[in-house]
């Protein structure tokens, strides 16, 4: 990304018209130094003016609009639909794309508009990339010409919703072996038969696009196509909605059963094949998870300190005077700021040409793992208080055990990593 | 504990109809040395017959008539009241007591009454602990000789259901600075004048009786009282229920509060003062804690076991057939193991008089850290679907976070353990 | 085993003129509860009057005569011979073996001396294990009459030393691949010709016998040897040592090289064949580490508590008055109540012939993987003095790692449990 | 630091003739993304060509030069002196600073020469921390010019050997209440009379300079004065070696015994008052020990790698077929990038001055924290072999303890970070 696009694209967001980005380039400008308790490792210093303004933007937006439905929304497992639309109006969603009324910012930019809406909630995380990272950069990644430009516009804008059926119920982690099949119409010319599920679909229920792979009958290869919801005929395509879900309630989810349903040959993307179509799509949406997870942790840290500060017990000493409880503390910021830098750098690489998978999967597993410890232990600060969801602290840690567990589970991630490491690979 | 009063237990246990005790002492008949993997440690064999067919009765009741009302218990933050009455025509509450309809059986007897209950589920075991070691255990130590034919009958058959004031919003982990005051009674003679507010308190919401410590105010000393809710006077004594609770929903939590609450001097127990009286019912508890919360690991285990067997990943292998599956497999079943093994050494010791509270501290803070560490483990094995409740294991890992807070967080215990090791106190 | 056999064991070992086991019963005579911080979950409770004399006179011997030397022999990796005739003389070798001048003891008893020993030292312990469970055990399961006859009793007095020859160099965690092969001799008459190499055996430099494991070519199955080292000609049969080892410096360890080696016929054991017959010994010795481990973490906790209660830092306050200090005293003190009372649990189960190999396993694993863990968190409390050999921490913590990893490598024996638990194999 | 001065420093470097530097700024030159096993998350991209260029020099000294050594040098405690002079030939020593015969490079770069010496063994590393970091960094920050110019050039230039005493014998965590004290010498006019003992002293039994904090008795304030071993009296100036280390046995260690030492006053730094003079130069000590710890867990990983490449189990399976290995190697290789990662942020913000001393207790805590831990899980890796010294795993993990507990013990740091963020103190 030349620097010439960042600055189009913080033109843009600027006349969005978020007051706080008039405060850019203010904040270090001193260079003093001192220790931020937010930003202990000043990951700051490494982010371009632009990119702090990004930030500033989104989290303003997060704050001011995201926080105060959340606790609701997880009550009542309840996804507000507009907040997509409200997303797109920021220019928030598929931010790195240039053009079709993308922001075109850089990976790190977009990083930090995850880790702001994950710091709400990561159930209205996976609900943006979803959008962002699966479908769009889908599209714009595989594409053709006339796919962009009838699907990015709206997706940009949040007029529509979207969604990414790779998962099917009886193959979590082996995307390879999935059943949903895709064969020659038998009666509509132009038209594939596509019959097959999907499973835990984030917006599966309320989106209007799909992208759905299913497996080539022909030739036995994987290929990603459009599905519209409205083009489907009645009993060919349905998505229920899987309730009662243990975590990531503020998020909706669902699936896809597809019954002969027609889809256009046109929807198809024309040259990606096999896995490396949704797994350039789960790359880009594991990068942002690293940041996104390291954003949900720094508001537990900030949650847990301030109940440190503010509980008295034993004297009326505050909890924070407690040795267990500062190492809860400075374990947890320290992850942080280590899975912060991380994520910054493998953001550069990839704006760089020099990111590889593997590195994703490290950031991604780490990240979540760490996001995840953490979460629970700095939870223990609360005591008895933590059952309550008032806290917020045990909705984050509801929410990450799914984060480590989706988009490549840890443990498939360590196999990743470990066959990268050794050249030898251990998944059999 | 004589072998005859066990018998006797036993024998009304049998008289209740239950066909599976009739296979009592033929399980491990044989001799013959074998792997179980539900016990691999064969702690059944540290067992008496009776004890054997106790834990039978118990976990039919708990399979057949709990498991199945668990999930919409749960969803729904119900507790259906009638569980307390079906345990008292069981026998299971307040089970060590003897006299007074209870069944006196052994502790151990009683630890796998707790077991089983919350194999099923924390929130319903709470409710149980709350009935049989706060409340029934504090009348059955403490009480007047007219205190306890007064309560003790019908608690110990479910037909009124109690609870236990401890806890203050400001003083979570300090019992010791309650600022719950009790005073004569102003205008009612013979009457103590209660003020003050208990949170987090189990069953409070429904219960009839509530067993409450609050400070005498001409002494500065922290006494127990026994409040009928029917004899407390409108606007005095108010209950309300804490909903949204993050965890152990299947149970129903509130606050105690007194204004001026009129309580006959008789309601107090007579000689105990200070913290010992909550402390010997909270020890009562905890040790059900740690004998509880291996069967909620158990029920963990059981059901990733199950799944990691059924479940197909990579060229049709069972997960099971994976190395990092088979380790937390082990893990989880080596802690449930030893968890047991300790709980009935300390079990046996009380029986014997030999039990000090410092043990307590330390078989209810490891084995609830080691259940929920395993059961966070386990519930990896899931993948994705660990977010669907029908798999159990999310209720766990929630459930097994607040046994791990709950009747002294596990920090505390460690300063407990940590001072009976060296003599030196660290809580301030 | 009968009580008769257990006191007439304890006769022979109080007629060795242990003034120590005059206090025998006395220790819990009076029943008070009470916290002990050596023995926190009052595991004394479960042993006879008899095991508990057996404990102390062990603990006697290894505190007066072997610890003053384990500095040295550490420094120095200098293994002193007449040991092991202390040992034998004291009735300590091959306890739990009825005759041939055995003290015919409990397997409890069998591990307390055990534990007694590698309290001391891990090296001295593993000295002792190879007498005792390797070539002791193997020759009394296996051995001919005539074979029982002519090398226990020696063995059992430590007039003789033996070791056990089992691993190759190429086969640590695989021994069925063995490549020690055994054959007719070519050119003397009744006599097997023994080729092969045999690593890291510990007391292979100085034994007199040696309990060799090879193939029968004829059959190709595993079979027992006892290898005389006089009976060999030069060339045939070499026990070099290894020396610089990283830990059990206290104890010797060298290879068996075999060329050719002629062994009588007579001394191969007739009836077992395959592994069965190294895994029997393998298992008596592990169940004896999973005491001894104990052990070794007892001394670390005491020696940690000792220093953490001397130590002042900051206003004078001991190192015990930090919470994170206490944490670690508090984890270690649990981890080592519980894997003693598991310890006791499979033994009393060997004694009642109701324990398998897997529960072996069990307690091997979770016992060493934990004095392992906790030797290193309480040699934190040390800071930089545990870089001092004299406060024999750092010792504890290098041989526990070897302990982790002999006689079964923690994750091998994860993987054993794991198909235990599962009916699956995981191993390749 | 301008480019200028890292230029100058890179010809001093280069014209050292090491032939490796040639290959300068090629290494990533072609731009294209791949995964690098030694460098999982393209560390590399962040260093200059003149960083690339010290850190291939450093290399290639350390590896052909210091490693064949450190086997005999740890077996024997014996510390090659010849080595400082070595490193100060290559311009390795004080390497950050400006003049004096120093070189003059960044922060980074400078990190990278105590990453690639501590790859070979952290007692190197000591060695030269101690000359670098504790007496030259003292030197050149608080030293007069005339010090500076008597001092800093033999010492850059390894021909004079210094040290740093600070620690005392009971004070090890609070300098602060030091014992050791200069007066007015009461004989010599213009001296000082100090006495005192410090202790645990890198290189104090060989060393020429001695970098000496003492109180000044008349305002009772820390002050440092360096102290010349020639110029000391018989009988006032002892430094007797500790021998039987468990650990960093390739470094030389000892103590400082003063007895009414005379010292010139012109000795003493005229300014620093307190501890902000020691702990400047640990600070420059501890963020060489951040870097130079993931020098040391990457050898084990590369060590471990090797080995379970090697190293074939069960059907002739490599040891990296195994799932559980793989994942020893995931976590440690995904730790050594993350902390470099820390590392070099924590660098540029120092030479940007904008570090912070909690930064630096952040990275030197967990860089050190996760070194041990993951050089013990790979040590798992080699099993019994890890016995051996020559796999070299055992000697890293024994060093590493020693640089978690040294320079601010992993607990100290920890409220350190704690007290940052939180704002209350917890160390008492």
């Amino acid at each position: 990304m030349n620097s010439l696009s960042i600055r189009q694209a913080c033109r843009s967001i600027r006349a969005l018209n978020c007051p706080i980005t008039a405060s850019i380039g203010r904040r270090y400008a001193s260079g003093t130094a001192r220790f931020d308790w937010e930003d202990p490792l000043a990951t700051a210093n490494l982010y371009t003016e632009d990119e702090l303004a990004i930030q500033d933007t989104a989290r303003q937006y997060c704050q001011e609009r995201l926080a105060p439905r959340v606790l609701e929304a997880y009550r009542n497992e309840d996804y507000d639909k507009k907040i997509i639309q409200e997303m797109g109006e920021l220019g928030l969603l598929g931010a790195t794309i240039e053009g079709y009324g993308c922001a075109g910012v850089s990976t790190v930019a977009s990083g930090l508009i995850t880790k702001e809406v994950e710091r709400v909630d990561s159930g209205y995380r996976s609900g943006m990339s979803v959008q962002s990272s699966l479908i769009m950069t889908g599209i714009n990644e595989f594409g053709t010409k006339e796919q962009k430009e009838r699907y990015l516009p709206d997706l940009a804008k949040g007029k529509k919703l979207g969604c990414f059926g790779l998962t099917e119920p009886n193959h979590g982690s082996d995307p390879g072996s999935m059943e949903t099949v895709a064969k020659p119409h038998p009666t509509k010319k132009g038209y594939f038969s596509i019959s097959g599920s999907k499973t835990w679909i984030t917006n599966s229920p309320i989106s209007d696009y799909f992208l759905v792979w299913a497996k080539l009958k022909t030739t036995g290869k994987i290929k990603g196509f459009i599905v519209e919801r409205d083009q489907c005929p009645p009993g060919t395509f349905e998505t229920p909605a899987i309730k009662n879900k243990t975590a990531l309630r503020a998020s909706i989810t669902g699936m896809i059963q597809m019954d002969s349903c027609p889809v256009p040959e046109a929807n198809m993307f024309p040259d990606v094949e096999g896995l490396s179509g949704p797994f350039t799509c789960l790359n880009s949406a594991r990068l942002g998870i690293a940041f996104g997870t390291m954003g949900a942790l720094e508001d537990c840290i900030a949650r847990a300190r301030s109940y440190a500060l503010e509980r008295k017990q034993f004297k009326g000493n505050p909890l924070a005077k407690y040795q267990l409880v500062q190492k809860k503390l400075a374990d947890a910021a320290t992850d942080a700021a280590y899975g912060t830098l991380a994520a910054i750098q493998v953001a550069r690489l990839k704006d760089e040409g020099k990111s590889v998978p593997e590195m994703i999967s490290m950031i991604k597993r780490q990240n979540c793992d760490r996001a995840l410890v953490n979460s629970r232990t700095l939870q223990e600060i609360f005591g008895g208080n933590a059952a309550s969801d008032e806290y917020h602290i045990g909705r984050h840690v509801a929410n990450l055990f799914v984060t480590q567990t989706y988009e490549g589970q840890s443990d498939i991630h360590s196999l990743i990593i470990g066959r990268a490491l050794t050249g030898v690979q251990a998944f059999v």
